[in-house]
């Protein structure tokens, strides 16, 4: 009996760890288990390591060693650079948008609520695109504001201009920050070109190890600790160092980098080979945000509107579960917690529609993307 | 040439994993990936695993699995309850000890200012007892207090009476919570039986993995989340789980509860043959606060307090590295941050005379401590 199909179209939720990256992982869950704070050769075998994957990190992203702060993931790193701007800066507006993970839009509504302070979000398009005229007007009236505005979107896939997004906030002296959580090892991102003070990256959203991700601040900006304690990370987050995960970030990082361009190639060619078999498939598609758009949307990312349909509706991801291929939801539909998308309703989709998110990495194939289309062409025609 | 001796005595502050441990964790770093908040079956493969490691830990602990929720360590969990119990309960007093770890000092200092309550610490003896009947008449002033005290110190191994404090507590209806990660898998927890309301407990300390610990917190409390984001951990806790490493901590626990009396049994009869030895070879040595008490201290740690030596002063930690011993420090100097303890300084201890934590596991040996006894009688009789 051959056995069941496992595919995996979920990447943007997690990766599957390289193995190179767990090798590099090993020493530190064997003999190499000192405590990076101990004085002591036990300690200092660690803290070497610690040392250098920090300087590894900070070299891809083209930063200095002491602004990067490790985590336990990317939402830590997010919580921590809007609390801390904020109560280190006293800042008077909060500015994002509706379409940020719920580790950012969370966050920023506790902090304007505690610091009385508005949080304003930009109006979006029905593509999902911000509009950043209205944030130049904001800035223009509230300068000191934290404008946090994210990358790549977990979702629709819509790629931020950082860099005019960037311009604009240094025009107005606000304090930038963004979740790059989704871009972090499969775009450059040059931080010496850019005038962002903190960004967020997670390492299980590119090859590497779930618990762990950095902050990247500034140097000329203040951070208070959301986590305290000991007095590790300069005194930015307490708690043991997480040394084995840590190394492993920046093993994952480093291989992300060196091929990086290869693997942008063979998944943007999958991504559009998806994309035109869908289409071919199911006529009526269409795709959501600019995730259908090559360069105006992450690589990774196909988010597929599917015609209303009986067979579909409401149990498409389960339906594909069935068939052993695993993606991810996101009705615009508000009832059910685990299913309704803020994203989709922000970008007024249809909730008559069935929505999926299918993310990819180097590890899928064309023999997936194929027989996933005729699973889905199976339930469509039927 | 024999290699050089490499001894470990400074398991308090970290431990090396057990094997089997990792054994445990290594499906979560190969095949079994997912996230475990995605529904597909690769995210519910892991989901099924991450509830099991809680029921096992709630197991463990007589507590319910709903009460246990997972963080990245001990000082986020020591964070997490702090200002959790204050923000949600409104407490008008928080009441805690010069001798805590500086997750919960640097916490509680900060929650009271914000919160503009105060913070009162309780006096302490020379030996590190604290005084409970100043808890109690704190409390009759002020019922609605957070009180905040350890199991185990970390530094000198007092052991303070969970159940007696607990029951102060309960009589005026005050929120407790206890660092117990000096104690979790070391000692029997039985929370079904304590009136507490909060607990942390960190993986490395029990030969689990870093990166991961947990908070018990009872069901009855509310608990507002430190780091916010997506809704796992029942909205307490934001952030993709970090399934390898909570799969083993519970391995770990499980593995700590089920030998533990052969391990006290092992580690608490070296402990008292590294304090006779230590004894003979240098009569003017004395322990630091109970540690030299078999039941009153933690039979993990010795604190050992040596006499003014002008071959030590100030390197007797640098010495012992030299020699391959890896211990921990503790002057009662204020000095140099990296030194200075506050817990010797608070129990008055003589900044002339040098200290040193050993602190045990169940990897150590009498050979290792017959040579780091002869190390040290040779620097005190040269």
């Amino acid at each position: 009996m051959a056995a069941a199909p496992s595919f995996y179209f979920d990447n943007a939720a997690t990766t599957p760890m390289d193995e190179r990256v767990l090798e590099a992982m090993m020493p530190f869950f064997t003999h190499n288990f000192g405590n990076p704070s101990s004085t002591h050769s036990h300690g200092r075998n660690a803290r070497v390591e610690l040392e250098k994957a920090r300087k590894k990190i900070a070299a891809l992203l083209h930063t200095s060693p002491g602004e990067i702060v490790f985590t336990s993931g990317g939402t830590e790193a997010d919580n921590m650079a809007i609390w801390g701007a904020i109560s280190a800066y006293g800042l008077q507006q909060i500015i994002s948008s509706p379409l940020e993970h719920h580790a950012v839009l969370h966050v920023t509504e506790h902090a304007a609520n505690r610091h009385n302070i508005p949080r304003n979000l930009l109006k979006v398009s029905t593509e999902g695109t911000v509009n950043l005229e209205q944030l130049d007007q904001l800035l223009q009236e509230t300068p000191n504001s934290l404008v946090t505005l994210m990358h790549g979107n977990n979702e629709i896939g819509n790629l931020n201009d950082l860099k005019i997004i960037s311009q604009i906030c240094q025009r107005h002296g606000a304090y930038l920050h963004s979740d790059t959580v989704q871009t972090v090892g499969h775009y450059p991102l040059d931080l010496q070109a850019l005038s962002i003070h903190a960004i967020a990256g997670s390492a299980h959203k590119f090859h590497g190890p779930k618990g762990v991700g950095f902050l990247y601040i500034n140097s000329n900006k203040k951070l208070p600790p959301l986590i305290e304690g000991g007095s590790q990370e300069r005194n930015r987050r307490g708690g043991t160092e997480n040394i084995a995960a840590i190394v492993g970030m920046a093993k994952a990082l480093e291989l992300a980098q060196e091929e990086q361009e290869q693997h942008q190639q063979y998944i943007s060619e999958l991504k559009q080979y998806f994309a035109s078999m869908i289409l071919e498939a199911i006529p009526e598609v269409t795709f959501n945000g600019l995730s259908g758009h090559p360069s105006q949307s992450l690589y990774t990312v196909l988010n597929v509107s599917f015609p209303p349909n009986e067979n579909a509706r409401g149990m498409l991801l389960f339906h594909l579960d069935l068939k052993g291929i695993s993606a991810s939801g996101g009705s615009a539909c508000n009832s059910g917690a685990r299913l309704g998308s803020h994203v989709l309703q922000s970008i007024g989709a249809n909730p008559e529609r069935e929505s999926v998110r299918f993310s990819f990495s180097r590890f899928n194939t064309r023999e997936e993307v194929d027989y996933t289309i005729s699973q889905l062409k199976g339930l469509y025609t039927n």
